[in-house]
């Protein structure tokens, strides 16, 4: 007999990059299982280095980087990590970035502009990568600079049941802060069965070199105003909405957002007094100093794991959400 | 001696499919040469074929098609002439597909789903085009589909330069027949110095089963509104576009699009008395059935030969555009 | 413990494209199982959609379609299909196309022209194809036109079986209608262990511009002859050889072929008094209008549903053809 | 200013490997030019190295080879001079393999084969090749498993010509050896206005255990026979087809082929007395020892040299055969 | 229910070229199977055929070859094994070369070289090779040429245990016969206890035109010197070595490596009266009349079938060396 | 006339990434042009932007890029500067990186490593580099890790120009600091006519748990010792090494690299009483608190411009350096 037969076998495998492990460990607990430690290490000259700990040998594996401050370090550390998975032999690998990185720069809106949201999906696949998977991505389109499956996942049922337990329809409208996210308010005007207001940023041609007013198309008057984004940089573009809200005589402005980049200074203007609330989830790590009283920050942590075993088990991603998209 | 040397010279050829010959005729004109000539045939199975009359080694070659029903034979067309050059020694190969294939198939917007316009930009690199240009892609991002140079054209001077010598700005309004082209009405606003209203399609809370009432947001009553898009397929969208504005008061309805797919039964709905009159540019041919007294046709080949000089030349796509994106 | 491990399982899933369902409903069944339903649907401007109704996740996907007229709209409808699949994770995706599409034009034979058939194997790639499934390829070079395993199967088998049992070899003599059919037609002969004859079109050097006269080669008086050809498209190669046949004394005239391509004026010519029965097999959908009273058509369902099983349980396909080549 | 302009040079280059220098400086010389001294040498162990004397930085490199025995060492060597001149920066590299190895493996005639053919395209990718140039493909389907120009030469002007001058027509019978090269005696037919004959090698059904008789099929009594056939390998078929051309009355036995393989026993073979004259090329190197009395060479240097040229210089290769496929 | 789903197997095959078959039986009997027959054959013109005679669809194959003059013939048949298993639907295709064709030419020391070890990586990538698996690389970089898993095994364990048990480190001096292996010696110093010497060989600048003076760095009189390097080629470099010992005092010298090439005049060079013994591995074939008294050859088998069991059922490689590198 | 012909010239474009733009102003003064400006800037989330402020079609572009500390934001950046360049047509684009990022993780050394050196190659491919020019890499053996030319630059002749002005070889010895770096330092011994010393750490087998001595092999009482690295990162090796050669009555201590790395603390440990001087090259930009009064800078732009010259012009850049490598 000239041939050995076993039994397949599939393993499934998470390592996490340095940026946020709190994520990676609470995603592995949710799956019954542990992060397999990885010796990862910055050089004096700022080179990274990352070796697994166990044998990783016919895995299916899921990379998990969060692409906080300093974005590049990261971006780099989780492409080593797949390069290493790669000649480990691992069967397949699937990246994992809640948060995107390079994704607002996802065309050329200028000529001799990079597309580097493209070059990034190019980039992981250069390392190595399978699969990719991500929450909210600031354009779907994305989705096809990636020449493979992308497990595109929505915060928005997280997000949605938050709410839902806590404002009341009647009261309430949704508030989109700026033209380029009309779509996304216009979704979670019907989940929530309220009505949907445009803050509308246009140059004053009265006035000359003004830059813009903020305009509000829409009843805010007296209602609660839940302004949805996927992403909260540096917190201008919301701060300038709430206090038109607030000027045009909202009674509450509640913020939503999936991705707390919160670069300085959106900590200092998210606490305005113009916001009374704001609700992020924690794809991207935040800490202590970037926190603070009206901030809740929900979990993202389950809907990725159920979406790893999912896909781990062949079961459906798409049937974790209904008419989401 | 063991070399020979000469001076390398570059040869412009421009080819066609033959879905809108007459347009590459056009574009060839501007550029005082004519189109090579191909040998296309359909044979009785339905399988097409392609030769060229003339040695194209060694060339800069332009693939002319127009993406119009029936779009897949023409798709395939343009693929098969795409393999022929490559096996034939040109030396670069740029696709000019005026109206990009399947572009609004650029997202999964639900499990299962293709990405049908990243799946064009893969055929065709495997056919081994080494550009793409294109007019007015509906979705920018769309350029980040290609690994390679993509010249992304935008109609809007020409269309601006048709509007601005019959147009008030005064009296005039920039209408978005719908959320989603809400970014395109915004520039076009900006262009024209005139203000925006959007059309907000959304189920009447009140009553039960009740798919959508058309909302208009902004000033239009005694203006004369003009409706933009890139494309006009069946007309629907816009024919009750129209008529919302004109049963709110608008003067005039004006229909600017790039693209005139014109769809079933677009023809009739456009003539639909609630239209003034509809203008756009011949990226798709437009047979005479499909004409009405009230249609402006304009001319894209000057834009478009221009372009293709540039890039002949090494010339820049860029600066044929100041701010436009 | 630092990993999850399951047992590894294998899933068939089947779906097909529009262009002839009743075959892939047939294979589905002689494999005990169901084709997966698709939602496929050509948009007003000829853009086709497709989407599965069912996770594909991780399973042994075969996607048949019958390239049949319209040929380009059917293989850009596979082409989407397998695109889909590889966008929702599909393990291994197997193109089923029982008649190859553009397998005659599988060389250069003059300058300038493609190798539409090559083309074809590289757009499957690029749609994300990992095996090619089909059924007697015009030239089996083709195979090498793939970079990846092709399932070649041979129709012979089914087409002998009828033959065995109707056709007596003592007073049988096999025809090869042309010269680039020899080497088919040997085998047959040698299959049937019956003579052969081969018809030869020539120039008449006797009369100036006569295109060419047909001349054969070998026992024919008094005999049934036996034309075999992989693919009947106008007919008109059979018709003629036919009436050559019977005007040198044919008793009977009998035509086998694998794929019933009929593009008119087949339908007629095949009904000719020439010709005494035609046998081909339903690789291709013939609608009624196509189909005459000496028709028979032998389904070609058993041995490709016999293939895609050995395929997926890792069986031989080879062995299901004992010396055909 | 921020930049520097140079009008562009091209620069055509000559290699050659060790199997057949005298060709590589035979087409140099018609193409009045010399070929770069290559430092190629084979270590005790079998490695081969290959080293260029002179700067091939941006000019456009020809690779000629022979591939005669020992095939795999000669392949070897043009595989490691194209690595070569990718690394030192050539522009475009295109490999001349007058004789393509592995052409007669260009299927998989049963399971489990390999398609050494495809493979030798594929090799030739890797190393860095852009195009082949070949001379007489076995199956011309080969062009075909390359993925970029294939300049594919005929040789059958320059034996056509040698033979126009000594043959006769009127008395002339040119002769397919067997069922797998009618197509080219065809041509040759065709060019030369003489009729065809067919070897028709079968086993006879009376005899048991027979393998083969080789039957005539067309005038051959009193005729000089032409043989024709793309390479001349051990030398079998022709001399049994000479054999049976005399015993059936032929006056005369002439044979012409392409490729000199003339593997043991050829040269014995085909000094036969059933063969009167046998002409060949030099797209192989034939030792004295293989030369007889009867063999005349043609010299196939003017031809390639000439395709040299026109790639070179963007002409047309394609216009040096008028008809010949 | 349209699927159908079966347990997944593994299966694993291996398969042998003709250059030291008896490797591979040794291997595959460590195994507990056996051989796949492969029919390989060169014909008359030096092409190889192989083909397997069995089914190896959805297997896990291990080629195994061992890279002797004639190297290019034996590379070239197990490229040709590759094509054939992936044409043949093996699932996954390890290469399996103990010793690495061209490691030497791994890197250009001048301009216009090759890099033939990459060359080789690449043309076991466009083969269809999924992984690579070694004996003691020349440069460890060698892994980082291919594009994927590298298993490299290193053979010390086989050899350090062989001498253990015969030599002393009290009276034992590792050495390094010349610049470039001066660090695999101080590993083997390293785990032996052992100290190291080196030799260097440099100009004599007292004298015109002398080559070199054989330089010995270390304590070497009394002592045992065991000189080791990877491969042992012509043996002129260790034969110059022994003698430079010997005649600086050295009790016995031996010599350990694991890659007998023995290019003449190794053999009879090895049997120098300056050297006692020889220890090498069967890694390469060594033919009767290449062996003489004092060498020993020890099998490498047990460590590559130990090896392919753990990549096989996803175990370590790593951990068969503990800090071996 | 169906063709537009124009003779085709060459462009030289030179930009440059942040991280050392001194560096590129010195190439582009030496080669009498400027640098084209880039519009670079870092987001407040650490996302890099990238624009050409002047058109880049069709040119022969180099994108210098200086890999110091933060190492991955500049590899990322100069990745961004590829993809725009790409996108924006450029005609042949070569990254010049004279410090190759990662080019010490060039090789597996233990289990579940990444070949970061490899990767980064990939990168630079994946973004769109088609060349690679980099100074004294690591390892020779990462010019195979690119698929594609790499121009292999030495910085030797600037450093031997400089000692050899300074330096007496009667009174000199070469120092190689470690094991690993023998061979440089035998070339340098061999170019200036000076014997070799090594420094050998090694574990003292008399005292437990000893890390290691510093062993010197070679004349060095009353010498001049010149220790030769490729690179210094923190120091510790060189500061080791020379207060060994002074313990050792080393008169002088030279130390010579090319790569400045200087991570902390080396600055500090460079100024130890046991070096007398430093001198290493720019191709790292070195601020002006890690400078101190015994360090000389010597300039590596003449060198790099050079040879960027020889690439554009498509001279020899391997004529550079004689016998170097």
């Amino acid at each position: 007999m000239s041939e050995i037969k076993v039994n397949g076998q599939k393993r499934l495998v998470i390592v996490t990059g340095r940026a946020h492990p709190d994520l990676a460990h609470d995603i592995a607990k949710h799956l019954n299982t542990e992060v397999v430690h990885t010796d990862a290490r910055t050089f004096a000259n700022g080179e990274i280095y990352a070796r697994y700990d166990e044998s990783v040998r016919g895995c299916d594996a899921f990379v998990i980087q969060s692409h906080t401050t300093p974005i590049n370090e990261w971006l780099m550390e989780q492409l080593i990590m797949v390069d290493a998975l790669k000649r480990a032999s691992a069967k397949r690998i699937t990246v994992v970035s809640p948060f995107y990185p390079y994704a607002r720069q996802d065309k050329k809106g200028r000529g001799r502009e990079p597309i580097s949201a493209r070059l990034v999906a190019d980039l992981y696949k250069a390392a190595g990568a399978d699969r990719i998977m991500s929450v909210d991505l600031h354009a779907a389109q994305i989705q096809g600079f990636f020449d493979g499956p992308v497990d595109h996942l929505f915060a928005m049922p997280v997000l949605l049941k938050h709410f839902q337990a806590i404002l009341d329809p009647a009261t309430l409208t949704v508030v989109s802060p700026d033209m380029g996210r009309v779509r996304v308010a216009d979704i979670w005007s019907d989940k929530l069965g309220a009505p949907l207001a445009i803050i509308h940023k246009r140059r004053d041609p009265k006035i000359a070199n003004q830059v813009s007013v903020h305009e509000i198309v829409g009843e805010v008057a007296g209602r609660t105003c839940l302004i949805v984004d996927d992403l909260i940089d540096t917190g201008r573009t919301i701060a300038k909405a709430a206090e038109a809200l607030k000027k045009a005589g909202a009674r509450n402005v509640v913020v939503a957002a999936t991705h707390a980049v919160f670069s300085d200074p959106a900590t200092e203007l998210l606490q305005s007094e113009f916001i009374d609330s704001v609700v992020v989830t924690d794809t991207l790590p935040l800490p202590m100093e970037k926190r603070f009283p009206k901030l809740t920050i929900l979990p993202i942590a389950p809907l990725i794991a159920t979406a790893i075993d999912a896909v781990f088990n062949d079961g459906s991603v798409t049937s974790m959400f209904d008419g989401a998209a």
